[in-house]
């Protein structure tokens, strides 16, 4: 039977932080759960896959190179492809990832929260 | 500057129901609040397009043809492409929708809620 899914449910499914996981799939694109803690992201882009962060508690530091985007509760922003970006969390932060199914981690660049792969937490 | 996108400073710029608003545009899809009530949404389908509710506040009830997924606050559903539902909401409801922006508000279905096009509260 379909079912709804919640998001407290799938956040209780794993702990890693800077490991965003699939909880749906929709024209190509994905939807994840993220939860963040500490200064770890690198610069990086996505040169052609815009992101939106949907932040549910905290607030996400979305730094560009000429300002930076607080993101709290109830809000979200969009970055546009080809832009750099990092983010940084005022102390946990959680919140949803729209993206295509495409997108890779932290871009082109590598380092140490760099995901090769996405688990999902649907069938 | 950019900045964040507030969902309940967005939500006070419209009263209308069955009137998704446009908040936000990314990789082809749009990101639409919505408020609801009453129980006036006809059968339809979107043939090409994946459809999610993602829900704020209060039960909407997604009714498909052979059951009905109640989603609840803080839950969503994604309706798949081709699949006949429709939408009653447990008196009022308020939500996300994610969508292609070439989705059409009751597929190919003209009822009293059908919207031609969709009102916009981005620049």
């Amino acid at each position: 039977m379909p079912a709804a899914i919640n998001l407290e449910t799938q956040f209780a499914r794993f702990t890693e932080t800077w490991s965003p996981h699939i909880v749906g799939e929709l024209n190509g694109q994905h939807v994840k759960l993220f939860k963040l803690e500490g200064d770890k992201c690198p610069w990086h882009s996505h040169a052609g896959e815009d992101e939106m962060f949907l932040i549910l508690d905290g607030t996400l530091d979305i730094h560009l190179r000429d300002s930076v985007v607080p993101v709290g509760p109830g809000e979200f922003f969009i970055v546009r492809k080809g832009l750099e970006h990092r983010v940084v969390p005022r102390g946990s932060v959680r919140g949803l990832l729209f993206e295509p199914a495409t997108t890779a981690h932290t871009g082109d660049v590598q380092s140490d929260i760099t995901r090769q792969d996405y688990r999902s937490l649907i069938d």
